[in-house]
């Protein structure tokens, strides 16, 4: 039995239930980034009243602190971080592959050092799954090759034959009970490439499938031209997930091209930089025509944020520095990307998502006339994840 | 008629109810210090559900930012910061008292340098008073010049001369409608200087008395024996305020003393820096015997920090530098804190305040058979209040 099922589609966007260890994932659905062990400045009942129902681990952060060994000893991931949802860990392919001056990969796996402390460590396909299994999470990520956007086309190609060896061998490695496994699909923005990767990770028995390898720093219309025609051809029975993607206007396109899955730190890592979300644009906080303004980030958010308190209030945290500045501004990010993706599901059943999303790229909120842009930025492996 | 009435007596100490324009609250109360309009880590809400009934703000560090004028435009402290149960303001004098090289004092008042920009600012009791009005507090203190602990007699006798002065400019002032007014006694350690200014200082008609200049660095049985000796001669019929003190074990000498009211940045600053209370002693989370500890912080204690996470893992947040460490900590200091108080009021009412008291300190807390001594510092009016 497939762990995902399709309820409805709109045009090529699909609503549908993921099925896990730790409950049912309604998609399309946003992942909060909780790198280490916690999805920063927020706790795990912040998560659960925000009603998010997965959030994703990373391997190569939580391998090297506090140790996969310590997590297990410690009844899990879950347990570790007190979430009793769903939990997607990544590989740690895409952080050891931006460690560009500080790993070696050979055909077994990679040798790297530690950026916390210069360590050598080792991850193969093996040893990724082996420390997912300890993580216990309910669906865990092949070990895969991410080569830069601008690598050469002969790196790329390797690459991608590498990662399907890889996939083969993280099949074959021993997993947590009732652990998904999915592969993932490299292939650069090359249309070609991405096709004849899809169908070599595909013919392998994953419960779901992801692109990597997007998001990384090429033009968001590349990005979207591969997604577009990429995702309809990726397996229509299995979880489509686009990794590392994005803005909101980013997650409306994978939508409506039929990804189910997202994960980014974007309005985790942009809300500490002050860079709050409302339809339609974002509020820089810091700027100086906030200070005295009474209202708050967004009128029609039912945050925690939004229903108790003024921007000028949030201007003012956000300048002294003050820590209950960071929990705030992440409530609210987290709420709108969550409540953004609820209303793409809603609309999917009622076959309305292109009005949906046209609507929301279009809304200037009531109560901020003129937003700034919406933020365009790759994600990092390491600054501020 | 008094704001304060007393409920109950256990030898010296008092269990009673002190009525502001923002609810009643029972003492003997702890007051967070909510600095720069936070409790520094925690939001309005973590408060509330603390149980928190009154909490502190500061005049010196809100009328330089945001700036009194600010504050008031925006509805007032309480809304501003989203708190609706009471609130203490200190006047200024402390933390302009501790500008040693930054400060020049008249007999009209005190002219200094922000520690923000270096820019030339004024308090006098006029000033003060003014800034708590436009503030809104429930209970402003009376403007006070504080000597440093080793300060010669001469210039202890001065400020003691100019505090009474100050404090009788202070009640001419205008205040918020239903604001309460404490005045400040000061007088070092000495006995006679303490009785001859707590003359002075009652003789005003202020709602409420507190004890200023303790807790600043003289070493804690000297304060105790001051407090012992003062406290019991202080205005029966009004609520009695230790200021910026202490520890848990100085709280509960100065409740037996007959202290009603407290306030210092322990709980809050202590938490921030890994110190966790527990009932007889703390626990220094960075210590490496935490870091596979599936125990929670203290078995007892029904904090959500304590309720969900293990010593590991916040072991593991507080290395990583991780938001959430800041909150959980803070999260679990002020319920201990609040928790104290709660058990020595009952304990009042039952007339078992001594074998409380002795409990307290007795008892290791099953989870952490060796804690830590308790930790004496002196509160720094500007170090990460």
């Amino acid at each position: 039995m497939s762990a995902f099922r399709v309820l409805a589609r709109d045009g090529g966007a699909r609503a549908g239930v993921l099925s896990t260890a730790h409950g049912d994932v309604q998609t399309p659905v946003f992942m909060p980034v909780g790198t280490q062990a916690t999805v920063k400045a927020v706790s795990s009942g912040d998560l659960r009243e925000l009603g998010a129902e997965i959030v994703l681990g990373n391997t190569y952060h939580l391998a090297l602190r506090p140790g996969a060994a310590s997590v297990r000893e410690l009844g899990g991931l879950h347990r570790f971080m007190a979430w009793r949802r769903a939990i997607l860990t990544d590989s740690g392919g895409f952080q050891v592959f931006s460690l560009r001056e500080r790993r070696k990969v050979d055909e077994d796996g990679v040798t790297f050092r530690s950026h916390l402390d210069g360590s050598e460590q080792r991850l193969t396909p093996e040893i990724a799954m082996a420390i997912q299994a300890d993580l216990g999470s309910d669906i865990a990520m092949a070990f895969d090759e991410c080569p830069p956007a601008n690598a050469p086309n002969a790196e790329i190609d390797a690459a991608m034959a590498r990662t399907t060896r890889w996939a083969a061998r993280s099949l074959e490695a021993p997993r947590a009970p009732g652990q998904l496994r999915f592969g993932i699909v490299q292939g650069a923005v090359d249309l070609a490439r991405r096709r004849a990767h899809l169908a070599a990770i595909s013919a392998l028995p994953f419960d779901g499938f992801a692109l990597g390898g997007l998001g990384v720093g090429e033009p968001p219309d590349v990005m979207h031209a591969v997604v577009d025609a990429i995702a309809p051809e990726m397996p229509e029975q299995s979880a489509r997930y686009l990794m590392g993607v994005g803005t909101p206007a980013d997650l409306l396109a994978g939508i409506a091209a039929g990804i189910d899955m997202f994960d980014c730190v974007m309005p985790t890592r942009n809300a500490r930089n002050g860079q709050l979300f409302v339809r339609g644009g974002r509020v820089n906080i810091g700027n100086t025509r906030h200070r005295h303004d009474p209202e708050p980030i967004d009128a029609g958010c039912p945050c925690e944020c939004c229903a108790n308190y003024s921007r000028a209030y949030l201007s003012h945290l956000f300048h002294a520095k003050e820590l209950l500045y960071y929990r705030l501004a992440t409530v609210h990010n987290l709420r709108h990307y969550l409540d953004l993706m609820a209303g793409a599901r809603a609309a999917i059943t009622n076959g309305t998502l292109r009005r949906y999303w046209a609507n929301y790229l279009a809304t200037r909120g009531p109560s901020d006339p003129d937003p700034d842009p919406l933020p365009v930025s790759p994600p990092s492996a390491f600054d501020a994840t």
